[in-house]
């Protein structure tokens, strides 16, 4: 396969080549990599709850009840009461009137894009949506028209332009490499003004935005308003899989036609029984997601101080963008034998021209632990000329 | 959203409505939907490892060691020593140089296929095959030609006719509704003879089919003749995921460019300790799948026995073709009432008019629990008028 080599040796010419590294520890805010202990600055597991010991508890009571796999997809013989438990669950937590589960939110975007529109159909899509929403809107044969980033005015515009009565708008909510939250608000006013269906990808808001931390629509005030939520079970609720939020019909509608749903195993019923109880943790300890905001306002102001070139977060994630691959993977290099595991995000997960740190928090992060990680930054950044 | 009250009425009105049913015990052979007591007859636990308490234990100690969720994507946080020693293993076990996971067989169509196809490219695809091939090949943009199911003159007449230098037949190994095995040994042959890449999906081979159970490949003894071998985790090896196997190259390309492995949160170390575990359990105990073989041409030959129209099946699913889709749910249904779990297949995940019970059997089904069923398929097709 002679492309294949190819290929593999321009990406090592253009310095975007990846390599692997493998941890030996759980995901918490300190793990190891070999015998080296390093904080971990670049977890989806906001929370810190991915070694939590109520939900290895979980995890390890759903195995003797129920066993490991589950053996058939949701509709032959994969479905057990814990799935019917969690969809109910979720569907109280984001305030809709069901839920159906996916195994990953990759797979969620993918099948549920794909249930909905077809060639008769013109999708408004943010220019930075996550990759499943592109790769379900090219699946769906639909006309996708591309909206600059957050920018309501082009939004508008192009309402304007295509018109037609089965459109909708995606977008993600918490934009997962800018850190930014999509204007929901002013995107679901448009869509009401103009009969267009709404569809947020909250995965990296659910569990961490809003005051009961069910997301970015609740961020907005917008219960109710928003046909469909997706979310994810991966990142700040510290499992496996996706889902979806809506109406009754919607879910049934995605029972019978969402393919990645149809045509796939189910989850097994240790993650599911993980997420019914993560859920329940997100509900009741509000000031891991207090203190976790809080820390991230903090450090970005300090990264500003030094001069860093920091995006505007309101959430947890922050991008500090380099934009030369290869000085950014010097940068998380340096930082990784001081022991910081930052990830170095290059094209193609980020435009070209605009490699950057993907810098998350976790709540448990203490403010000593976030200054030793400044004054390494500030270290590496200032002898690789970037600050 | 009328559309979707309309599709939902609609597949009510034509039979086609489905509805989920929930187990409360594990999947074993007998399992649990409410207080009934279920003999299950299709899973794909082929091996009933589900339950099995080496899983089960391997499970538990990965979760104690490493936690619940992986917190992060294969190339940011989510990679763990599990991952790789589980990808190594899947590579020795397929004979291969190296393989990569994905979360499910699903994602692994869909990201290997658009990681390598794109619309220069010409892909020959089975007409029965698995949905998520056709729709990785859908998304790829390539050219799609359709061969009739297993026919090697059409696929060589087709091949004559779509030239080029970029192009791949793939296929199931065994077709996951019907059956039967696709001739892997002519598909080499040709692809051979045409300078075309090969890629089989060996979903429901793997742990099955082989004398060391390692899928199809080794079925039809072509060990390093086949480009890209698929197969999953969450049939046979009683886990979740899927994989890739091939060459280090490919491997590495895949790495970079398939979008599900990229944009996905990495499978739970408990999981991936569970396929380690039930990989050598495949290695081990033989006699799980020679009994398991045994039993499903015996009990094949005592359906048509009876009068039943059961496809030709060299594995160990049985497809009861019935025809009708009611008259097919009412089958299950007076066997579901006895205590004999079997799903009915119907449109659209089988053509028109084919609707079957999908029987599948278990190592661990006994002659006297098989003898049961047929007694139960006996009574209730000869009411039906099936027999």
């Amino acid at each position: 396969m002679k492309f294949i080599d190819e290929y593999l040796s321009d990406i090592k010419d253009k310095g975007l080549y990846r390599e692997l590294k493998f941890f030996n520890r759980p995901q918490s805010k300190y793990t190891s990599i070999g015998n080296k202990r390093m904080l971990l600055m670049a977890s989806n597991n906001y929370l810190d709850l991915c070694n939590d010991d109520r939900l290895k508890d979980a995890a390890e009571k759903a195995i003797h009840t129920y066993g490991v796999g589950s053996g058939g997809s949701r509709l032959t013989t994969g479905s057990y009461e814990l799935h019917d438990q969690l969809e109910k669950k979720i569907a109280i937590f984001k305030g809709t009137e069901a839920a159906i589960l996916f195994n990953t939110g990759y797979m969620a975007n993918i099948g549920t894009i794909t249930a909905i529109a077809d060639k008769e159909w013109i999708i408004f899509s943010d220019a930075l949506n996550h990759a499943s929403i592109i790769d379900g809107c090219r699946l769906s044969g639909a006309k996708i028209v591309v909206y600059k980033h957050c920018d309501m005015d082009d939004l508008q515009e192009k309402i304007k332009v295509y018109k037609g009565n089965k459109r909708f708008i995606v977008t993600d909510g918490v934009f997962s490499m800018d850190g930014d939250i999509a204007p929901l608000d002013k995107i679901v006013k448009l869509a009401k003004e103009n009969n267009i269906l709404t569809m947020v990808d909250d995965a990296h808001g659910t569990g961490v935005l809003g005051d009961n931390g069910t997301g970015c629509v609740e961020y907005f005030n917008l219960k109710g308003q928003v046909d469909i939520q997706l979310g994810t079970l991966s990142k700040a609720l510290a499992s496996e899989g996706g889902f979806v939020a809506g109406t009754k019909s919607l879910v049934t509608y995605l029972r019978h036609k969402a393919r990645s749903f149809i045509y796939s195993t189910a989850l097994s019923p240790a993650m599911i029984a993980v997420s019914l109880c993560s859920l329940d943790i997100v509900k009741n300890e509000k000031e891991r997601r207090v203190k976790l905001l809080e820390n991230s306002k903090w450090f970005q102001w300090e990264l500003r101080k030094l001069g860093f070139n920091v995006l505007e977060s309101n959430t947890v994630i922050i991008a500090l963008v380099i934009g030369n691959a290869e000085k950014t993977i010097k940068l998380s290099e340096k930082l990784f034998e001081k022991g910081i595991f930052i990830s170095a995000i290059r094209p193609p997960t980020v435009p070209e021209h605009t490699s950057r740190l993907r810098i998350t928090l976790m709540s448990s992060h203490n403010r000593e632990e976030l200054k030793y990680v400044l004054d390494k930054l500030k270290e590496a950044g200032m002898e690789l000329g970037i600050i």
